[in-house]
């Protein structure tokens, strides 16, 4: 069973968590002084409108007109009742997903990317530079560029562009430029750390130029928060009163943040992030400033983080691979707000393959591990014999991720 | 802008176009005596309803109920104006596509997958056997087999299975078994013709299964109407009186069926099939009565053929690489209700492309020939100054076949 909203009833406000915490965030701190940044220090990588929204007090921020038509190309999104999982768990939990597979780039990434492409635009700027692992964000912003008219440069991590050439052509194939990272060091592997140095260095270098980021900033995740705003009004529509647990895998958060934000008033709510035991940011990682990038040229940010020298092992949730987690998650995590889970790769793709089985769709590796708390949380419902109300991100599709399953089904997963 | 039903408004009844033909139908032959075929000759393949739907005379035939159950896990399917493309073009037409790419398979081919293994079950058939080109359809029924529990054995033609080993691991996911064909000879690069030979053998030779084709049968054409019998009612939401022209593209006709069948009666509208120049069934074969494989195991059929041995060059529409036509879409070219045009590769990525920059989705390469028939239509109707509603079948997704645009992209397309 699905609902779905019709184009006219997309959220037309993004709904800002940051007068909602109950402590303000720490600021973020000068990679050199190690004082807080002001807008002046971020206007050679980011539109003021965008650095304006990282530290707004608003409570609601209007989406302007020009990203609501690109939106509405494929928002809003599904939310799901998954019945055929519940059948085959056999139990009295009602589980619901939002599906932001829909988008033309495969993920919830274009919400943001539209976003970002738009003001900047307004703004004046003519080229964006990017970072990006597998390529889930970077053909995103490649995306959006494409309808913006910007020119779009995107630093992929060469390991990722060798091996998993498919989202690199997603990113040709919509206009942007690809080039692998480091690019100083054809043997270097690269990881998400050196790509955002070359992008953050390709940006501060050049006037016509501005930064984009696809996680871990306030903005980002402000952006996203239209999938918690849909889910909640479907979830109305489907006759449910409130979830009681609401369930995202977490890389940098934005995907995990636009489900669960606007949750976060909503008396007893569960909050759930979920992430691979082979980085462990929120279940193991301590909380302190560290640099977003390996190189250490992005302002310290107040996170949990497991050092930004950490590079975890090469799993197939490439999305989930990153060393730190947005403020505003951390946050949430560390006051308590939000629960934190980690899975071994084996229990995430039984889990895929169960739903694949049952609801017909092949998810993301990132995705699979917000499947796997859901089934888990539903089979204590069971055990407990209680009603619950699940609802999980199904932050994106699995269809470029198709050497993942076929490792898994053919017991070649390193299971880390 | 999109246009959607709700899971409550999918067709609850096929549209049987049979009845509706200004002549009817040349009978199958047996391809040994070349006598019409019966119900018995065909028992050994397909469960009894569907031989029943093959010479159906009513005109509507009920949807089974389970049957409608899975297709709302994605029916009904948007409708979409592609308002940003007609900007782009400068043209006064107004250019609907219906989008079929949002099934758990990527494409049209479910609908029929679902209903066929429905009827197998009901009839207690155990196991289904079929062919697979690029894996679209073998991916599509062993998503159906998962979800009505039979065992699902795709033969894959071979030099698919070797180059383009995602479907294939589609199937697998969705716990069907897939080997290369001819299972006979290792060195041999397969092909359609033989694959359905492979498949064919299997169902004869056990008493548990049934074969299961995934195009040209009257059957297969009758349960992909939903397509258009859903479209007309999005038309109507969009104000739209009816289209001028309904587009689709055509390997066995599937596909184009679905969509253009109930529009056959409707007096104004032109139905237009789209093939590539590289196997132009329609625009250069034959009408005659030929076999539907290459061994010449199946009943000959009265269609559109380029004869059963031919090969096709291994351009990336693999489902369009079909030497017959549906007796359907035959019929109806022969007769003059439907038009026939066929492109080269270029010329259809190249519109591929301008539709991915503008309305942001990848299209598969089958369904990128509809796309450059669209354009072509719309830039027509621009340079006549008139206006013009067109209405094409985006078939499926093409993020299984991003290597074609990369060589298109990158200028290693054979233009075939």
């Amino acid at each position: 069973m699905r609902w779905n909203l019709t184009p006219e009833q997309i959220p037309t406000a993004w709904f800002n968590v940051l007068p909602r915490l109950t402590e303000p965030l720490p600021p973020p701190l000068h990679p050199g002084t190690r004082e807080p940044v002001g807008p002046d220090d971020l206007a050679p990588l980011f539109p003021m409108a965008l650095i304006g929204q990282e530290v707004s007090a608003e409570p609601w921020i209007d989406v302007p007109g020009p990203v609501l038509d690109v939106l509405r190309l494929w928002r809003p999104t599904p939310l799901v009742r998954a019945r055929r999982l519940e059948e085959a768990l056999g139990t009295p939990a009602r589980i619901y997903y939002k599906d932001e597979s829909v988008s033309p780039a495969g993920s919830h990434k274009p919400n943001t990317a539209v976003a970002q492409a738009f003001y900047n635009k307004e703004e004046g700027t003519r080229r964006l530079s990017t970072e990006t692992g597998a390529g889930q964000w970077g053909s995103a912003l490649s995306f959006a560029c494409s309808l913006f008219d910007l020119e779009c440069k995107v630093y992929m991590v060469r390991a990722s562009y060798g091996q998993k050439p498919y989202r690199r052509v997603m990113i040709e194939t919509w206009g942007g430029e690809v080039v692998p990272s480091p690019v100083d060091d054809p043997d270097h592997p690269g990881s998400l750390g050196t790509a955002i140095s070359d992008a953050v260095r390709d940006a501060a270098g050049r006037d016509d130029t501005h930064y984009s980021l696809g996680s871990v900033l306030n903005h980002v995740l402000l952006h996203q928060t239209v999938i918690g705003l849909e889910a909640k009004e479907q979830l109305a529509l489907a006759g449910e009163e409130r979830p009681d647990v609401v369930i995202g895998s977490c890389g940098g958060g934005s995907n995990l943040g636009g489900l669960t934000l606007p949750f976060v008033p909503d008396e007893g709510v569960r909050l759930v992030a979920v992430e691979p035991t082979s980085c462990p940011t929120l279940t193991e990682g301590r909380f302190d400033y560290d640099f977003g990038d390996t190189a250490g040229m992005t302002p310290l940010l107040p996170m949990f983080t497991l050092g930004h020298d950490f590079i975890p092992p090469a799993i197939h949730a490439g999305g989930l691979r990153y060393h730190g987690d947005a403020p505003i998650i951390s946050a949430l995590v560390r006051g308590g707000r939000m629960e934190a889970v980690a899975y071994p790769q084996a229990k995430v793709f039984e889990a895929a393959v169960q739903f694949a089985r049952t609801q017909g769709t092949i998810a993301a590796p990132e995705t699979s591990h917000a499947i796997r708390a859901a089934i888990d949380e539903a089979l204590a419902a069971k055990e407990e014999g209680a009603e619950r109300v699940i609802l999980f991100g199904y932050s994106g599709h699995g269809l470029l991720d198709l050497q993942a399953y076929d490792d898994h089904l053919h017991g070649r997963l390193v299971d880390a």
